[in-house]
């Protein structure tokens, strides 16, 4: 099962820049072999469903390991089953039409 | 990695009323042996991390086998290395403040 | 418009716990005559779209004046004109089919 | 206030595609004068709290007039007190690392 995600990871207790845990984890995701794209609140991801949770779940053992106590996280995905969908068919779908 | 989190499914091309697909993914959770608190706009649950993402991952295949070609899930995932704590402390926490 | 909206606040750079600033922002929302259930992941709100977003915008504006420099807040937004719809309905058309 | 929002959209009720209705409140976004991003899970936005606010009500209007019975939204909303910051902002700090 293939899924599109939005994954924003905010580390808690740590101060008041998250870039650093935002780098890691960002690299987590490609060393997966996941496609991503950064944007300005998370970072986009796409591939198969558990390739995807098993680099989410890394990234919270990895910026757990770095120094924060606490993690909030949100996950949006979407996944269907009528026909394979990327990102990019997700973007020019809406830009087509703009 | 002890989890709480926080689910919400939204089946899409399946009609307006969704309380089916709810009702069958809660009984996959109740399934798992997952502490489970229904809400207004979702369900909290508290549980070690590869059981809750293992149940979320049937909550989608199931949804689509009963019917949706696409869903959109956001899951708000808590996790801390400080103490341990539950679904309740937190509440707990919040209310005697009040 | 009426709003059901599901608000989860987590205020970065003041320490890891929390509560404090859930606990003012639960008195804000009270204040504002809004119905509120508080779970183990945010808060529901059951009310009229612009009171809704006026608490919550005060809700930002106090937990910066309480000492938090960033907070992130997600926010879950259902509104529907087939049917007026309340909070208990929703959790009472799930655990009915349970 | 100044405000760094993610918004994403999903109209219940009206079918399996979505892009008609992300394109109309993209337009809303933009005739609001906010700066906006479109990505593949949703869109960005850069700007005033109540002028960001009042596009995503006016959003939701124009989806419910579009025929949509029912709409799910998440915002996810970013303010801060210590320093001003730009969605460009953001992306840079994390791109500067990687």
């Amino acid at each position: 099962m293939k899924a599109i995600v939005d994954l924003t990871i905010i580390p808690i207790g740590t101060g008041i820049s998250l870039s650093n845990f935002v780098v890691a984890c960002q690299k987590i995701l490609i060393d997966a072999g996941l496609k991503t794209e950064l944007h300005a609140n998370g970072t986009n991801i796409e591939g198969e469903w558990d390739v995807v949770f098993a680099a989410v779940k890394k990234c919270h053992e990895t910026v757990h390991a770095m120094g924060a106590p606490r993690i909030f996280t949100t996950v949006h995905v979407g996944t269907r089953t009528d026909r394979d969908q990327t990102m990019d068919d997700k973007i020019r779908s809406v830009k087509s039409k703009l």
